[in-house]
């Protein structure tokens, strides 16, 4: 029997990680799973074949960029985003709230919704819960998130007034929706603050959504606060249900993620440290433009299995970078991307095997201080 | 039993088209074959993985810039060119004369040398057939180029003095030669002038070497001009050797240049139209960034079988040019080169067929003034 749409099956636990397979119109999802960012329709410097080859299964896409650019009514004409974009697996698009309220100068919110400023050309935009779910079905991703307001993590009074919006509108996302091959997530908010973010996890439980998303973290927080509010909300969202942390993916954000019950992760960071040439390694970074790297032949990470580990040296990696290539950006997002989607599979498998309490411990203790810090910020 | 190293056989003929095959320490070239320029041993925006699903066989590259970057010495230390940049198939260098010819302002030529002033850093360095062999015997091609010089095709006093140094440098070149595993070409030069060219064919063919180049070509003479000089020199070639037309290969320069006797081609063309925002067809060119192309599904070319036609709508490419995304120069450049990789496989099978006069009739006759005009220079 073919499972509905959007159903979760978890397959393993040991202790809060879960090890599960979210089904999709567009493929099953096994988790815990790294989605790569592709914000312009587009991984940034490599093709669908080659996150395909990586193993990618989820890529995320991001609703304000492509509303602005080339147009969310473009892409739904020319057969929605996994056509446009030839990604015939799952997609997920964010709401567009969080770019929008980024925008700190050229924005301006009200119980409604928020009007803001195009980045591209100036001209002013309207984004409500209403019409951010109508962008979002025009993209026809299959998971779309509810519109949210992410507030700055350590304020109190605006924390709280954010959620409360939130709230309103995630109820407004869930009444403006038509599409039955699309799963919205609901985002839980509330800051630092352990009340509110009980208080807004019970909330978005009580929706009966296909899934819940853990928002506003990555933010400014320390990662000993990210870490308790993941331990706060972690009973309280369903079961049954996978938990999106967004924005987040540091290599150890996987391992303290998963620990406190997370599903699903993204991260601009391995796509944005390639362009800026540094390797991400489990437990560091190389920043490729060092002379030290002209003459060395061993690969990144003698011990990987990305395309770029198998066929090139550092040397050769700083001499594309040195040299302005494009095949640099290609090659070292490649490497990063890897990293990442091979370490959520890994993870994966010690939870089936029952062995990822020891599996974490091993890992979160090859981490030095200096290690900490480099893999702690993009 | 095992054919020489270099040894060329000629598998079929139609009138002075030819196809054949090249023997190479890495491998069989196919002939005629459309080789892919890799200036800092990298194909700009392409992996060798795709480009071996393009269907590249050769790849060249230059010398001139391996030498100040990474520095041929490095390359050496590496494994050579085929290691360092992961192309296990055969590799042609050319000699560096080229492009340090064309730094007019900042080089000085003697009956000896060159010496001149580096692009990257202002560096004095100097290179004499014997520094080019070396440099190439480190970088390690399948084919390597004798150092030559390039004169402006219409100045016949300096076309004979330069013909003259080519000559004599070519002599030097093949004396300084030490390895076994690379064959050695001799350039044609002596501009427009079908004397000179008649006395550097017959030269270039006396010295009994694996191939012969034909250079000094698509550097400001007309496509006329350019035919006239293949015209003169093809009988006084060796028949059982490849000949190479350096740096030249739009699509109709192939059926020309096959008409004439030619069976190697080289071209920036593809790659840099590519980063141009422009499509290559057999017949013209599509300007991707234009508005007319904003909504249109269809491919590039319908007809054409390359990963980018087969998978995206120009409105996707021009939204990827528009947005600024690297995979538009990396997609384009899959379509570009496929084209001439492609059209290079049906010129071959063409000529062992014995279609490829017709072939060529039609070709040529689909070729309107307008897209003459555009496929005519880069």
């Amino acid at each position: 029997m073919t499972p509905p749409p959007f159903s979760f099956d978890l397959l393993a636990r040991q202790g809060r990680a879960r090890a599960g397979v979210f089904h999709t119109p567009h493929g099953d999802l096994p988790t815990p799973v790294f989605a790569p960012v592709g914000t312009q329709a587009t991984v940034k410097a490599v093709t669908p074949a080659q996150l395909h080859e990586i193993g990618a299964s989820l890529v995320l896409s991001n609703t304000y960029h492509l509303y602005l650019r080339p147009g969310d009514a473009l892409v739904a004409e020319m057969g929605g985003l996994h056509t446009f974009m030839n990604w015939p697996n799952p997609i997920l698009t964010d709401s567009g709230g969080f770019q929008v309220f980024s925008l700190s100068d050229t924005r301006k919110i009200d119980e409604d919704g928020v009007t803001f400023k195009s980045h591209v050309d100036g001209s002013m935009h309207r984004f409500t819960p209403e019409k951010s779910i109508a962008v979002q079905e025009n993209l026809g991703a299959d998971i779309i998130m509810a519109f949210d307001e992410c507030a700055p993590p350590h304020d109190l009074a605006y924390s709280q007034r954010a959620m409360e919006r939130t709230h309103a509108w995630l109820e407004r996302c869930q009444r403006a929706k038509t599409r039955p091959d699309q799963a919205l997530f609901g985002i839980v908010q509330g800051g630092v603050f352990p009340d509110l973010r009980q208080r807004s996890a019970e909330f978005v439980a009580s929706m009966g959504l296909p899934g819940c998303a853990i928002g506003g973290l990555s933010v400014g927080e320390t990662k000993d606060e990210m870490h308790r509010v993941l331990e706060t909300v972690d009973p309280l969202l369903p079961e049954d249900k996978p938990r999106y942390l967004m924005g987040v993916g540091t290599p150890d954000d996987l391992i303290n993620g998963v620990l406190r019950g997370v599903d699903i992760f993204d991260c601009v960071l391995p796509t944005r440290l390639a362009r800026h040439n540094a390797a991400l390694t489990r437990t560091g970074r190389l920043n490729l433009v060092n002379a030290g790297y002209a003459q060395d032949s061993s690969p990144i990470d003698p011990a990987c299995g990305c395309y770029t580990c198998q066929h090139y040296s550092r040397a050769y990696l700083r001499h594309l970078i040195i040299a302005k290539e494009m095949l640099a950006a290609t090659l070292l997002s490649i490497h990063n991307l890897y990293t990442l989607i091979q370490l959520a599979r890994e993870i994966r498998q010690a939870i089936i095997d029952d062995k990822f309490n020891g599996f974490a411990e091993e890992f979160l203790a090859s981490l030095t201080p200096a290690s900490r810090e480099q893999i702690g910020g993009a």
